[in-house]
């Protein structure tokens, strides 16, 4: 059951060392970043890569939580000593670190007879939260305020987000058009400028230079909520394009 | 020149809607982080991803210009509308965004006869800024104060990298050791947690868990800038993982 409100944003907080080592590529934000904006109409509108350090993380939920409609944290929830998101949260929003009675029990049907307790850690998490089911490694994410922690590793990741989804309220759908062109980027960038001028509040213009297979070229990025005034602005600039003869 | 220091510590500020959009998977953060961290000695300790709004990039700006000892930016200083990174460091730093007489003579040698406005804009930057060549497409990056502006493309970016390393100075090296082992993190999380302990403020544990061709296992990564105390800690930890008999 999705309500529809009008602008939904949201911050990502990638908390893990060996991202900030350059160790392991981040592959999280590109993926929320689309799933938010192309299921659910919401706009990741920062993101952050913090170390496993309490102070950092209890610093950067506070700091986020304020500004944003929802803030999603991945990495450090395992069963490891440099596990500490869920630890940090608590201490953020001064609640009790502790069991989670469902959680225990999912981990406990989960695990059987080698319930350790490095695996019962998974279970603790900040007094009050709601659970993400996890259906490929049992652990789950937790909702704490407008905070939602998901585990580090992409598949797994992944495995979750459609168990989250009940959680969150849409926004505005956000529509994209792009074009494709064999230019560079300052033949064309003046008549884009005033394009985008035309259309400032209405449609949000990028535009990237690429190099591909030898050759060159621009891609050209319309974001908007407004299906008509994409369209128009879409038709604007291919016209602008015609005119160039590349 | 490189003059031997403490602790240099560095963040990364990635300007650039099609980022956070999820249409563009970032690749600057794990290139930077390992390219500083191997060659210099410079940690990464926070990375955030902004958009192309000149408020966000100031404050931003000033925000991580107090903190660390080096901002890297990528992005946004390009020849269109949506390339703003050099007029708003100007703006954050109180300093003229004028012609930088070098840079117009770089870019005028390399464009000739087809020199235009969009492409002279690139040769716009905040007043006294320092340049860092570009051999790959001519226009330069530059550095305002401790604030160091790279273009967002990576192949771009990767080959200016040995120009920006004169401006920097080095900080201790940083050596690294990892154990790949075939188990779960929560096996040896516990004698893991003691093992950190014991080598805490000397060595960086991490533990990531990999599912890679079917097999599951546990990458412990070990960081320290003391050879010695890293050896000594990898020792234990082999000792510990021969013990488990997995």
């Amino acid at each position: 059951m999705l309500k529809k409100n009008k602008k939904k944003n949201c911050a990502i907080l990638i908390i893990g060392n060996e991202i900030l080592s350059g160790r392991t590529k981040d592959q999280n934000i590109s993926f929320l970043a689309s799933w938010l904006n192309s299921n659910l109409g919401i706009k990741v509108e920062e993101a952050r890569v913090i170390p496993d350090i309490e102070k950092e993380i209890v610093k950067n939920i506070l700091d986020l939580s304020k500004s944003f409609n929802y803030v999603i944290t991945t990495g450090g929830i395992g069963p490891t000593h440099d596990d500490i998101t869920a630890k940090s949260i608590a201490k953020a929003f001064k609640r009790k670190y502790k069991y989670n009675i469902e959680a225990l029990n999912i981990l406990k049907k989960y695990y059987g007879n080698q319930f350790n307790d490095p695996r019962k850690k998974m279970a603790k998490m900040p007094e009050g939260s709601k659970l993400i089911y996890n259906p490929s490694s049992a652990a789950p994410g937790f909702i704490t305020k407008n905070i939602i922690c998901l585990p580090g590793v992409p598949l797994i990741l992944q495995s979750m987000v459609h168990n989250l989804e009940k959680y969150l309220k849409s926004g505005k759908k956000i529509f994209s058009l792009s074009i494709n062109c064999q230019t560079v980027e300052s033949t064309i960038a003046r008549e884009l400028g005033s394009i985008q001028k035309k259309y400032k509040n209405i449609v949000e213009i990028g535009s990237y230079p690429f190099f591909r297979l030898g050759k060159i070229g621009v891609s050209i990025v319309l974001r908007s909520s407004k299906k008509k005034g994409l369209q128009s602005c879409h038709k604007n600039i291919i016209k602008m394009i015609k005119k160039k003869e590349f």
